[in-house]
């Protein structure tokens, strides 16, 4: 049985290209980064000219961007250092973010008693930005904003301009996990208000395990993980050298590629949209479909029934690979957060389909044919 | 120009049978381990089965194994829960612990007011144990002990069992760094009395980016890393899968073949001690060369000479790797804090090299050859 994989936004195959960049770290060019001699002298080279690649590919300096072990530790680390170097007593988040995100804010409140508020989610799944006005005003103490790019589940992009100067206007620090939108969206970040942002390798065709975090040239932190002065006294631990080669690639490969990608992908998704309008009947879609939304990801919500229960479970049994939620809290079975957040009908069953370039119309065809009979 | 490799202490070469081992994972494998279903049973089981591996290995019960992105991670981990969760209130350390572990512990101490003693080290480069048992004695509170299985510059094994039992008189918490000895000695776990353990895949022919924290199952800590469920709720973020696969591999193999492997390279190592006092005049070695060492370290001091000053820079040019310290401080040029703690003796330059399986006795020929030369 062939695979489908409608599952992108949980994680992407890694390109052969990017495989094919990284192997000559993963066999000659071992030499640890730090080491004084020609074969650690290779080994930095590679992570430089990856830092500069990545940091052109964003529109950024290359002092600005850090490697990390992944989106996870690149949003833990800017808002701890948020906290812990940057003033701030008060976060105001909301309650679509990824657990990355908002594990660490309630942390930080019930233990260090910093104050959190959560904006309002509107109906459509955006962020209530008259509210998250509100929540600066009152707040009366140097916040940080924490809030998605485009969320993992739903899609729905923020306009991170908008709040970037809003949180200017507060002088408030503004962090956003970018885990959905870095290496599929052109960035700009010389010209954005924004003093953190995070990616993860695997999200685009890029290696598991390796992320990054930009940090804003004008701010100063001190390192999350304490050591060796690696990533210039930022990020201490010998650099996993292959992903730090393989994520600049990935992000390379999708920058140059990304208005051809996006079209198609996003070609994908609104076809899968007509078709499920066309055949499920009372099929909706969470989030802003129509508006302002991440190109690779449908959540769809089908009329609960007996049926669409074990929807997921009988899309596996046929080689389909979707998702009820975030990967990362699949195992939980506890429904989305998310979801939750804007649509609290417990008639609808949500599932996530998202996609790459690898996909075809073939295989939405494929799938919702096999939606029709699995009705 | 053939390069000798003799920097094995500061990474090792990926084995190639460890590369194939991960090979499938960076291809068709890839799905994310959270995923439920099949691409991502496929990861998570392998994963799961790393760790099973890993556990058999160490004597460990997998629930006691959690993969970090390396040992510097898995050391803050440690030492951080350690004072969050576990109640210590001061540290027990020694002025030759890796920077992962003192700058850890004196951010603790001048920030969070713990307190913090060093345990005086011998001339050999040994811990003074009678001295620990005082700073214990001293301390009047909780204590974490922290101290390193075998030092990564001059070799020197402490003994784990003998300080285990110690913390264990008095209640403390006894974390070690043995990422020079994990895939390099047996270990026995359930048979040794240490809270905390870390190990970096890198070290012994496994990947970079990829590391272990032993936490015994008697202590219950939270998180480093917050965020997804990964790891049993103790380190969130997508898994560094393939990493993962590698650690475990290498560990296998370097456990199947630890008795011939270490005998071969502890030959190679006395050999070149051995052909360096026949050879060179004045030379000494740093730390219990002929006690108890790592079999894999041999640290050199050479009379200091105006030749001996630009040993490593004359090292490299004739294609040889050797190293003055720490590859993690070796930008740093300020010497080497470890040897300063027990040889302040200015008139000695002091050359790390260290050893694997795949080197051999005639590049000991040609490094002792060309160190002749040089003087």
């Amino acid at each position: 049985m062939e695979r489908i994989y409608f599952d992108n936004a949980a994680t992407t195959s890694l390109e052969p290209a990017v495989l094919e960049a990284m192997l000559p770290y993963m066999t000659e060019k071992f030499g640890n980064p730090s080491s004084i001699y020609s074969y650690g002298r290779e080994s930095r080279l590679g992570i430089e000219n990856a830092r500069k690649s990545v940091a052109k590919a964003l529109n950024a300096h290359p002092g600005e961007i850090f490697f990390t072990s992944g989106g996870t530790e690149s949003s833990n680390t800017a808002i701890n250092a948020a906290v812990k170097d940057l003033g701030c007593k008060h976060i105001i988040s909301s309650p679509i973010e990824h657990h990355a995100t908002l594990h660490t804010v309630e942390y930080l409140h019930h233990h260090d008693g910093i104050g959190l508020s959560f904006v309002k989610i509107l109906p459509s799944g955006h962020i209530d930005l008259a509210h998250l006005r509100e929540l600066l005003e009152a707040a009366g103490e140097r916040c940080l904003v924490t809030l998605m790019h485009a969320n993992n589940e739903i899609g729905n992009l923020l306009d991170i301009h908008a709040v970037g100067n809003l949180c200017k206007e507060f002088d408030a620090i503004f962090h956003s996990d970018t885990v959905q939108t870095v290496g599929h969206y052109p960035f700009d970040l010389r010209n954005t208000p924004i003093h953190f942002i995070t990616g993860a390798g695997h999200k685009f065709h890029g290696p598991k395990g390796v992320g990054i975090l930009y940090i804003n040239e004008n701010v100063k932190i001190s390192p999350f993980i304490q050591g060796g002065s690696q990533e210039r006294n930022m990020r201490a631990g010998t650099e996993n050298l292959y992903g730090i080669i393989g994520f600049a690639k990935a992000l390379e490969l999708a920058t140059a590629h990304h208005t051809e990608h996006s079209e198609y992908i996003n070609g994908l998704r609104m076809y899968m949209a007509a078709q499920l309008q066309q055949h499920i009947p009372d099929v909706t879609f969470n989030g802003d479909l129509h508006g302002s939304s991440l190109y690779t990801v449908l959540n769809v919500a089908f009329p609960k029934s007996e049926k669409t229960e074990m929807i997921l479970f009988n899309l596996d049994i046929n080689g389909i690979c979707a998702s009820g939620g975030s990967a990362c809290t699949s195992g939980a079975n506890a429904g989305s957060h998310v979801i939750r957040a804007f649509n609290n009908n417990p008639n609808q069953i949500a599932v996530r389909f998202s996609f790459s370039k690898n996909n075809t119309k073939e295989e939405v065809d494929s799938v919702v044919e096999k939606l029709k009979e699995l009705m």
